[in-house]
């Protein structure tokens, strides 16, 4: 089975989990009908699902199956989810356009998109602590911690700090690696490390995951900028060149694209590298990244 | 002890303490200054901490000290404070000043204000998943499942959505109040039964402690629209006579100020029966209602 048929079959499994957790969390509790289409909206309206996959994926290395893994699985997309219907704001970066569709504060409002991703940050916790995602309740809070750590000031919404205000200065390398760590970097590798946690792996290997889950992150974020730098609106889904409009702080905006290019490709064997001592097990996870360094989408 | 004298009390240890949460979790770990600012003011600029209170004083029932009650009592705040920061924004109710101080969103701005509510919200579940709310994980977990409901689409966000959408309607007194139930009667609810939880309560005890905090949310958010009714900005903190002006659903503006003053004063009774089966233990959660119930600001 090629990579992109996986992930295109565990994309259509997550979606089924998710439209479930989200009807069983709302129907029959009195969520307001527009709030609720809202949050279906910003959860449901596509996306590759990586970050799944790589729960799903991290977890398949301890034996643990994709049913198994799948609450936590959507439970960080949710997370994800929310974090676009935010920054796509007007406050924020506001964009109009996200996955080909009005982003959320366009087809609904600014407060219901605000409100939106609220409920889905609230729910992805929620999620978290029922016993669905896993018999053991050490193993919940950990994942809850993990989570914690990886979406609030430290990772998710610091970096989006980091990004807003390097607007308007002149970040260094080192500078925009940090804030791209944190703004996509940490939720990537929390979603490889939780897959560690559901399957209650060594240290060692955990940290083997974090560390494959740090290079993918890179991966990922410059491989996004080279698309943004190169792409049309067309096949990327959303708005492109924007980045450079708006003055973003890129490395493909300060490295240039051939030289991003070759950084970005010497990634490859980082992360093979970061994955030895799980041998053939980890080759999904490798093909994972190989997809990431050479998408065109 | 007088119970305002107790109130200052918790509300001064629980400031320490939140002052130590915000540190132990922001420090050291690259937080951006900005966002760590944000953060603070919104967390840390007064405010009664009146659900910290209920939290000590209904695990306090069950034999716990202020002292261990205290991180699930810091959470819930965190949650609480949030969810001001983002209901103050321009594109919800729209408030410039909060506690007699510039709001989030005025002091710094609202890209900053939605980060910094972001960020609360998802420390307040890290907090919560940590050893030191609780030695046992599946009374983490509890706290977690039971927060994450009270806050979500199905509780506050629900509510706050409610809210908005009443400004255009004409809601019925149902209506209104199941909306205040979602918006402001949820947290206090919870803050309750956290007690319970963490106080390991029998069904039957915890049931009581939810059934107190519904008689004390709504007679909290009655007290709060008369007080806007009738206060002045400088006694009540905040713009006030604003709930008529945007059209506000509430009580008072459905029954009059004579007729929502007389259902108020009927929740004492309804306060003081919940809590029949604690005793004289409750005395300090029965001052709480009639507090909320008598309050001038």
């Amino acid at each position: 089975m090629t990579f992109t048929t996986k992930l295109d079959q565990h994309g259509k499994r997550l979606n089924r989990k998710l439209d479930e957790l989200l009807s069983s969390h709302g129907l029959g509790r009195g969520v307001p009908a527009r709030l609720s289409e809202a949050v279906r909206y910003a959860a449901l309206s596509g996306g590759k699902r990586f970050r799944p996959l790589l729960v799903i994926e991290s977890a398949a290395l301890f034996g643990v199956s994709p049913d198994a893994a799948m609450p936590a699985a959507a439970a960080i997309e949710c997370v994800h989810c929310y974090s676009l219907s935010h920054d796509d704001l007007p406050a924020m970066d506001d964009d109009d356009i996200r996955r080909g569709k009005p982003t959320v504060h366009i087809a609904f409002d600014e407060a219901t998109a605000i409100l939106a991703g609220d409920s889905l940050l609230t729910l992805a916790f929620e999620i978290l602590a029922a016993p669905s995602t896993h018999s053991e309740p050490s193993v919940r809070v950990a994942l809850i911690e993990g989570l914690g750590r990886a979406a609030g000031w430290a990772g998710m919404t610091g970096g989006q700090m980091l990004d807003l205000q390097a607007q308007e200065l002149q970040p260094t390398k080192a500078e925009i690696e940090r804030l791209q760590a944190m703004k996509t970097g940490a939720l990537i590798q929390f979603s490889c490390e939780a897959g560690a946690i559901i399957g209650q792996a060594s240290p060692a290997e955990r940290k083997a995951l974090k560390t494959y889950g740090a290079v993918l992150g890179r991966a990922f974020q410059i491989s996004d900028d080279l698309l943004d730098a190169e792409g049309s609106a067309e096949t990327v889904g959303k708005s492109t060149g924007k980045d450079d409009r708006q003055g973003k702080a890129t490395l493909v905006g300060l490295l240039g694209i051939d030289q991003a290019r070759s950084y970005l490709m010497a990634l490859e064997d980082e992360a093979k590298a970061a994955l030895s001592c799980f041998g053939e097990r980890a080759e999904t996870l490798i093909d994972a990244a190989r997809f990431v360094i050479h998408r065109q989408r």
